[in-house]
């Protein structure tokens, strides 16, 4: 089988409420050399072998997984996973 | 200025929903060599310089950023990034 990790963020210039809650909780917690934080997501697909894994994982994205007009995507493909 | 990169994700056991959906919407969709997908957070927390990274992140995921009790973390360091 194939694992795909797929990393999905804001693009830079996108505001993140999100991570600005983050932040701002973190240093009213006391950690306040927390200057910033994004959030983004992450996700873990198990394909079958044999399949064209670059163009369908590019495919995925871009149809569903991340919203391309504010979110950038990348991922790393392992190969031969057997669980 | 230090750059964090931090992975949380369910613990193998824990049913994930989310996941669910996403392997399901993209069977739907026609990618059918997807046979399992979990979702899980990532997140880039830019900290200042000359702080005790590895115990602050600790302690920053154990109490805020992740529920140890259904969710596992693991984070890397970048010291000295400019922006």
């Amino acid at each position: 089988m194939i694992k795909v990790k797929i990393h999905i963020t804001l693009k830079p210039g996108v505001l993140d409420p999100q991570g600005k809650a983050v932040q701002e909780s973190l240093n009213t917690l006391g950690y306040e050399q927390v200057l910033n934080a994004r959030v983004g997501k992450y996700m873990e697909l198990t394909l079958e072998e044999g399949t064209d894994v670059d163009q369908q994982v590019e495919e995925m994205c871009a149809k569903l997984l991340a919203n391309p007009v504010i979110e950038d995507y990348e991922y790393t493909v392992e190969e031969g996973v057997t669980q």
